[in-house]
């Protein structure tokens, strides 16, 4: 028997860090997870864990790091990631992920709070980066960004075969929860205001697309991303298609101008792609 | 053997709704729940369903009173309950739950855009109309309001026992997912604008309150509501304690100037409160 | 503003607990939900923490208790229940849940492994004590038990409204998550044993029931528990219907024989009642 | 702009088929997914959706492809992975996951009944079909199979470094929920038979083994699956580790001979490899 490939690590360390500048704080409420990969044979094949450094270590490293501040996401992990490269020989690449979860200030009187913050929205952000001695990748992204738009969407001309019975509408909710990534074409960028950046262009596009199916939209979110921001090398994306279908009033009488809905979970629609420039 | 209490009903019946005014699209996007408790003994001891409404025809409800608008949740709620009560002698209580979920407008150059949305918020808005043929109540409420405050926050001065660890801190965070719901007085208020107005006054309560447990900031927040609302004849307080444990850095020679903080999920501390008039 | 209850403690306490008899391990898995009620009125009015029992107290009292042995899961809970009463004065009434997951030795060569254990089932044992300076009330419960029989089980004969479309069947699928508990008589009984009767009891009902409804089944489960087990006082049910929609396979040229059903998750039915002696 | 992958199908489509033979009833609970991958260039930069089977299409075929029975379910995602294939001419690859839950008879008077069941386990048996007009994979695996073992597990001569504090362990409860997945040489197996016989190795293994880590266990069940089956060319294992930590007793005068445990959700190891033949 071979072992093709090996990997560990430690998974949802969970991080608030509260930077006090007197009355007005700054939180970063942080999940990391760690994956290391390298020369760890004997651990499996003998139970020698000489060249193993314990997850517990990783997550006591995670709060270490973050004493000096944790800086943007991708900036974290990046720190982590040559950590761990650095303190154990073994380690021949290291795979960090970070999302951090959004808060507002909590306005009182109008203005916002200096140190009370309430969760301002569902979606995350999100990083990977990744490295070895040779190289470093950086990918950033979104997580759970919902979004609907009830116009300008349809869904037409698909194929028809013996099981099909789904009608062509050109008029129809379109409702998704956009998981986004992309890789950055190179380091050291101004990682925070690339990822508001994107976010937005994400979101117009969305907006403003004419869409004639999930595919389509997706397509022009990622056309759009990658004409606006030189230093997005590729970006993927994963849409679940939260189907709004159409509620039958006929058996009672009652017209449906396509304004009553029921949503489902469940199935769903699932549509992904990568785009490079 | 002697049946002591009994009901039934739907739950999760999901809706939303499109309002259009030509470009401007108004979206509601609700969850209904209903309970149904009346004379339905037969149906146990017997198998006789003749006084059953099926909990479908309930579902079918939902969707065939939405197709004249919803209004706000308590309306919307309200009409459910006059309905089964009508409609089915045999029910002499009807109770239904509704919850909303927020929506904005996603921006496109700075303007909202009129029929494309993103996830506003990660609280719900939730309304529970309960009523009988001699009366009906209306509650309002909030769930999952997640905020955290990092200032202004002790826990001193508690019980010392036996298995008593926790050490005093004038300066801890303090962080939780308000779940609230209130009574009003009387019916056919202006319940979004309230709904709006407690939810502020929830928020900055919490932000400016100098707290001393979850009990007194809970207690301020009940007491600022009673004073401020003349319509809420009583509110009920459910909040969670998301514990944040300062993350002990001194076996790597450094300080944790109450800076590092692990969120920790469970266990969590459960604080409750009924406060009327 | 007056306060009308008020109570607090810590939620999900987990614990698993290991007894070694040489080779022979036994382990008890359990969740632990404490709540406490009393005289906090000077804790919410002005953050007098004196009669405060901190629930990280609380948690350590769990697993301080636990070194002796948990025994039964309603005997735990009624240790703890006690200590409650009789540490804190301000203490007038503590309520203890306690859920237990159920563990299975491994198999190997055909006989059960000493020391080796597979998570057995999805169902849980619960049990909640309640108990102040003068009385004390036993309940226990299953909770999460996942069933489904295929034949005798129909739903016909209901009520016909404007909203009714669902169709009256003799041969449906009825399936459902129970969650049952029951009170005890008196304290001191022989809970594990019982437990079991009362769980095989609801299941051989379930399976041997000609169901005219969920609520036709639920009473005839009520009646065989308290038919046959004195101990038992009163039982509770809550039988969300996972409703099993036959796949309309017409279009398609097919038949279904009442054999291919779509499983839904929303919107449930969810059908309630108490019964007792 | 290039669209470097593109895939899209359906998640979660759920099915519960009975299949009759008078009072004896035989169930399937299964979900399915499916990804299509192919020539779907036009639908993503022109909105031309010709070569687009639709998801909801995918669904119907699901329902109607089980009418003629599933059959193991390494088979039914083989009769839907070739479907798609010989449908749609733009389809060059197919990929169906199917999952099935387990049920079991519900015993009355200690006999097995003919048509009620309860759900027997909270392990899930799992099937991935991946299907080109050339060449067909087949893997099967198992999915939540939690275990856990409280002897014969250590963690000892990990690596130390500046952020280690993780004491070393000759005696730790090692457990964890087991996702394993294992491609098969070839086709047209005794898939069933061969299930089972992977699920008992594993659990064997897991048992006996005197285990120095979890990559050690882990290598020990992949070499002992790899030794028996000779139709499994390779298999993955993706372990959590399902920390259990031991309570410090030692405040309360008590000691803790490693008898009282706190499971531990997160932070969580994660231990992932896999072996070929």
């Amino acid at each position: 028997m071979k072992m093709t490939w090996d990997g560990y690590g430690k998974q949802l360390v969970k991080l608030v860090r509260v930077e006090r500048h007197g009355e007005t704080h700054e939180i970063a409420d942080l999940s990391v997870c760690i994956r290391l990969e390298g020369d760890f044979a004997a651990a499996h094949s003998a139970g020698d864990n000489s060249h193993i450094t314990a997850t517990d270590t990783m997550k006591n490293t995670v709060y270490a790091l973050a004493s000096d501040g944790t800086g943007e996401i991708e900036e974290f992990a990046a720190r982590l990631v040559s950590h761990f490269l650095r303190i154990n020989p073994a380690v021949s690449k290291a795979t960090v992920d970070v999302w951090e979860s959004p808060w507002a200030r909590i306005p009182v009187g109008g203005k916002p709070h200096g140190s009370a913050f309430v969760r301002a929205a569902s979606d995350k952000r999100t990083a990977v980066v990744s490295g070895t001695r040779e190289a470093t990748t950086v990918r950033a992204g979104i997580d759970d960004l919902v979004v609907l738009k009830s116009s300008h969407s349809g869904f037409e001309g698909f194929r028809n075969d013996i099981f099909t019975t789904l009608k062509e509408t050109s008029d129809r909710i379109f409702a998704t929860a956009i998981q986004a990534n992309w890789l950055y074409a190179s380091t050291g960028l101004a990682y925070g205001t690339l990822w508001q950046g994107v976010r937005r262009t994400i979101l117009e596009t969305f907006a403003q697309h004419d869409s004639r199916s999930v595919q389509h939209t997706m397509y022009a979110m990622g056309d759009a991303v990658l004409a606006t921001f030189d230093d997005v090398a590729e970006i993927h994306f994963s849409l679940p298609n939260k189907h709004h279908i159409p509620f039958n009033l006929e058996p009672f009488g009652l017209r449906n101008s396509n304004e009553i809905f029921v949503p489902t979970v469940e199935p769903y629609g699932l549509i992904e792609a990568t785009f490079r420039r």
